[in-house]
């Protein structure tokens, strides 16, 4: 490759990277009501809106096939993609499934794939469309394209957030990062010692978080019942941090996070003080945890109280007093923003 | 991997794995009105029908980076997918880009590779409305998805020809192969001396073919102007021979087609022999020509003659006298589905 100057990829961040690519590209249809920049693309077609979003797996970056089965990883690749499309307070209906394999893999390793990809369909109701299946010379490339819809009114942007709005996260946060450490020291230790079998029976939780994550559909059935939109949404991949980031810039807005208040499994407390790390930072920087960050307006306030598993964790605030944490120790600690660089090794 | 049998994946070839991997998968969704087993999937959104497709392209599969410019990659990547859209005789809107790239990538080549990429929106009249940027070890890999739409009445599958339909298509065949066994013999001279600079200045055809192809929008264009639906379709990508296959297969009918009628360029002409190949091999194997491949109405007859740039090249037969070549010599040649593994090394 001829080249005069070289910048790094790096140097821009993953987020840079993705606006300085994009930003020459003009909107040309009506019927794009939304493009690039929130967890999935909008589509008008004069009746449902089509909400569309894509994610890649790569081999080496995003699992590891020494402790990833393939049907764990089959599920996953599909699970992370309709958690966009839930963050988007929209119903997913379909998938697009590309793989590109070694011949390494076999017709029955690509079976155990396909199962987890059929048991997550099955599991929320979703119909394999198409794909692509080709050969790679070396490692698993997966893509996975999910198609939903909603209607215009119920759709929920990152930049719907105002000051005041109530600031929600489901499930609890840092499981699945700590599942992942938990993986890695067993790989090391297997590979020091070929003869050493792994115990992960006493770190269920936290492995299956990590191997094996689920999108909270869940909850955005309960909120189509109990008739929320909230004014802005987003799924945790990134961490906590990054999520609130997001917000922040797209609604420009502040936003108070109070430590105490994230919910954070005692599995996760534990694990986490025998890595040395504390547990807040693994919730916060942790990623891939797909739980949904949401922001919902004051007058809901008695309706969100009593949803299973949702959790107020801080408030909207104005642009000017920016991402914020209040310790449980009354210290207020600026939040900054992490993408894929923060935990790379 | 722990496994008990070990079937090799080129045991069922690329459609017969497609087959065995999708067969035991559902559909749940009454929108989905087409999943795999065309070159787009439909969906019904109550007005427009929504036509979906998606496509790998990998490092040393697909492309060659020592001859293949990241700026005409990026063109090829939108170009393939949009051929599947228009296969369906529906119009694409928008895409969606993923790539993976190894840290030998500079912001710079990725700024060549987005350059291909918008110079094929703007051309093609295409909104990027999403994609994911990740990190590989090793190789480019890339995938895009492809949203059109259409009018219900006016989509055609593969499955709708019938005995007595004209056989049509558009261009010509056997180029863009012809080309990469061009680039292919300059690589090997190359690095036999890379003194060497190689000349492809007369074979400018066959090698923009290979590099830059080109999806037949303008044929789609002419026929929503001339009301012509052809009753099946489908884009060239494996070869003329791969896809008859295809449009038996799904129709249930044969096909007939005349080896004198198959439009092949003169330089494709000179070139083929040049490699002591056979012409007509290449354009019944070759692949990647991204022509139209489709059946009409004889009723339609006189609007198709007048056409620009569509061949007639046989007819649709009953689905006892299969897929057959008409050669030259007046011999019949019983012709054989190739899928990927066809050329492979």
């Amino acid at each position: 490759m001829k080249e005069t100057t070289r910048t790094d990829v790096n140097e821009l961040g993953e987020f840079g990277l993705i606006d300085h690519l994009t930003k020459q590209f003009e909107i040309k249809h009506s019927s794009t009501v939304k493009g690039v920049g929130d967890d999935a693309a909008v589509i008008n077609n004069g009746n449902w809106l089509t909400v569309v979003s894509t994610d890649s797996l790569v081999e080496g970056i995003h699992f590891d096939l020494m402790y990833s089965p393939l049907k764990h990883l089959g599920y996953k690749s599909v699970v992370v993609n309709l958690s966009d499309i839930y963050s988007m307070n929209a119903i997913p209906h379909q998938i697009l499934v590309s793989i590109a394999i070694s011949n390494r893999f076999s017709v029955e390793a690509l079976d155990a794939f396909y199962e987890g990809v059929r048991a997550a369909c099955d599991h929320y109701k979703i119909d394999l469309i198409g794909g692509d299946t080709t050969s790679s010379n070396k490692g698993l490339f997966i893509n996975v394209t999910a198609i939903g819809r909603a209607r215009p009114e119920r759709l929920s942007y990152r930049n719907g957030a105002r000051p005041g709005d109530i600031l929600c996260v489901t499930g609890d946060l840092g499981a699945a990062y700590l599942g992942l450490q938990i993986l890695e020291r067993e790989k090391q230790l297997f590979l020091d010692n070929p003869d050493l079998k792994p115990d992960l029976e006493d770190e269920k939780y936290l492995v299956g978080r990590q191997l094996k994550p689920e999108a909270r559909g869940d909850i955005i059935g309960v909120m189509a019942k109990e008739d929320i939109i909230p004014t802005a949404m987003i799924d945790i991949s990134d961490g906590l941090a990054s999520e609130i980031y997001h917000l922040c810039k797209e609604s420009e807005v502040g936003i108070l996070v109070e430590e105490g208040k994230v919910p954070i499994h005692p599995d996760t407390e534990r694990v986490a003080l025998n890595f040395n790390m504390d547990p807040i930072s693994c919730a916060l920087s942790g990623g891939e945890d797909y739980e949904l960050l949401f922001t919902v307006d004051p007058g809901d306030l008695e309706k969100i109280v009593t949803m299973p598993d949702v959790y107020i964790i801080g408030e909207v605030t104005v642009k000017e007093q920016g991402a914020v944490l209040k310790t449980t120790g009354n210290n207020f600690h600026r939040l900054t923003a992490q993408g894929w660089t923060h935990f790379q090794k």
